[in-house]
């Protein structure tokens, strides 16, 4: 079994608790308060500034060109495609990119990113990637999950977005980089601290949901 | 007046809904639950091992041996004095070591410390301290005070020790550092960047303390 | 005058020993052993892997999305099209990847690269750039300097590279990026500091020709 | 085998060129110009301060109280013993702190103490201790070679430091530490990466010999 399924199986209910979060199946039957959404996709933003960051970090913590190379990729995907595409997205409902840049960041949205920063920052390239994993390959079995059964309502583009084949090809190209990553430089004595990360993490996307949820006052 | 003393003011209702946060006054007048209060010595534990890893980064960052010296002796005091008498300090309130290592970091815990670590890695000495400040002055404010009003109660001793003229001498001596590092390396024109970095853990530390309040379940 | 033009200026004798030296003179005048430039060529391929990270370390590093998308673009430069050519111009010069990558990482590349690194990691993104800078907005000076003296030989190609209107435009965006860091980020009190960091940059740099010299063995 | 022993078994060559190398022999037998005795000794002290600053780095890097405290103590023992008995020592040649603090750092010193700096923020725990290794163990095994036939001569303090129980255990703890590291967060699949970094720190250390041997002038 592949590293990121025995770390998805090790995360057992706290997994559930992040992909079947109320968020999630509210945005699915299009329960969910628009006010919600909107900060979400505000934090969604500021979130996606911490992530490119992280693979500045990666392509630093690389040591040879290849690595660099996928991190860069990662970090132009990330800075020309992905953030230009939330911020068109946001216009759509009435955010403007200045609004969300100049949002104070929610302390869930610091937790989160801050802390995969300082683990791939004190750890390795497998540790960085360990921590983002909840967040890339969650957001894939998410949206493949909820893609389904989603009917024709406000957040229906979104989940289309990440049930779609690019989004999925995403998921499954960081599960392969894990798996290179854990073959080169794991091993099972590391499995427990990694699972550790993990766990951390997808309680701390949990909590991001949770954050959207909230705000709806 | 002194950078710390500018932030502090510009931190306004954000430093005021710190140092006097309902965790606070419940402290000071001995009506907060001990369960919050158990929960709050937990997670402080957590905090005072990534508390201890910010001053070996301050160490790092240090590039003359005056600021690593001064660096490796707080390091020094957290891990060999301040942890010690938090783990006596929480035996006294039922709690074992072994029982704070393996609780689980609360999002609250994990927010303010991560953040402190990667602003302080990403900026310079100064960013860190800034970060650090609010921790490190404000319990000295705190402790001032509700240090006069305390009546006899259980949290007494816990005050005593923040209002205590040793603790009052350590965060004099982080302003002066403060001061210090902004004569040398800061300028008017990062004021701006200091009182986002200032007012982001200002309101993480207030977090803490509300952390605190919500456990009481 | 702009902060890299003090600098420079401060740099005096080093400056003129790295810009003026004798593997310089020897590449416009055609008279350099070709062993030393095939040694030099191969030491620039593992320069690049090591520089490629300092932009990766930018991006980490930046605190807004404008400084990220502009390390980010930096380091696309680098691994996307600069390696590349490199690549491309050693094959001219019988040298594989291959060979390049597997070659022994010399000390003089060891200390530039990794002074840049740790210094830039230490301390900001205007410490970075300033260690980046003898290296990027030299090469232009070199560059431009013996690019109208160098007669038809085996090194004009490399010569034009650099004094193209392409490569000089990289120097004066650079020498704009540390302006605009230090105007956001500097002061007086710092440039002491700076001129260090550039100072020991530059030495470094005059050793990674003595580097090429040395080799014709 | 301990993983240390593989690794210098690994570095072969490299090793011995380092443990044997002509500055050492001339230490042993009191041959070494006093002014190379003296460069080194000046090089020596600027060395320690970057050793300082990678004991801080092992603390943040850390994630763990029991490791934080390993680290906090080196540190201390660097800044708060090592250094002074440098110091002392150093004055005994004429050497005052001012004068050596004042000194330009060679390329060699940068170029060894900045490569284990980046290898330990870009790799882990383990990478950091392994690129520290050759310093640390291997002037135990020069120290305890040459520290039986050294004759009554100006190196013969020098060389009773590290051939001491006291610095023959320092050696000894080291080794322990790396293969405990090994333990927990190695692999086979690591060997050869941690044989690069080894090799890589053997042949800077051989460089800082030559350097020494190199000032005769």
């Amino acid at each position: 079994m592949s590293l990121y399924h025995r770390l998805r199986e090790g995360a057992g209910r706290d997994w559930r608790a992040y992909v079947e979060h109320d968020f999630v199946k509210r945005l699915a039957d299009g329960s969910l308060p628009e006010a919600c959404f909107r900060h979400y996709l505000i934090q969604d933003y500021l979130f996606l500034i911490q992530f490119a960051r992280a693979y500045g970090l990666a392509a630093y913590k690389a040591s040879d060109l290849e690595d660099i190379r996928a991190a860069s990729a990662a970090l132009g995907a990330i800075v020309d495609t992905e953030i230009r595409l939330h911020i068109e997205f946001c216009a759509g409902w009435g955010l403007s990119e200045a609004d969300m840049a100049s949002a104070p960041e929610a302390a869930e949205t610091m937790a989160y990113t801050r802390y995969v920063l300082d683990r791939g920052m004190a750890g390795d390239l497998l540790d960085l990637h360990v921590a983002l994993a909840p967040c890339i390959v969650g957001y894939a079995e998410i949206g493949a999950g909820i893609g389904e059964v989603a009917g024709d309502h406000p957040y229906k583009a979104w989940i289309e977005m990440y049930a779609s084949d690019d989004y999925q090809q995403v998921a499954v190209d960081e599960i392969c980089l894990i798996d290179s990553l854990f073959e080169r430089t794991g091993s099972e004595a590391r499995v427990a601290d990694l699972q550790r990360t993990f766990d951390k993490a997808t309680r701390l996307e949990a909590d991001f949901w949770q954050m959207g949820l909230d705000s709806r006052a």
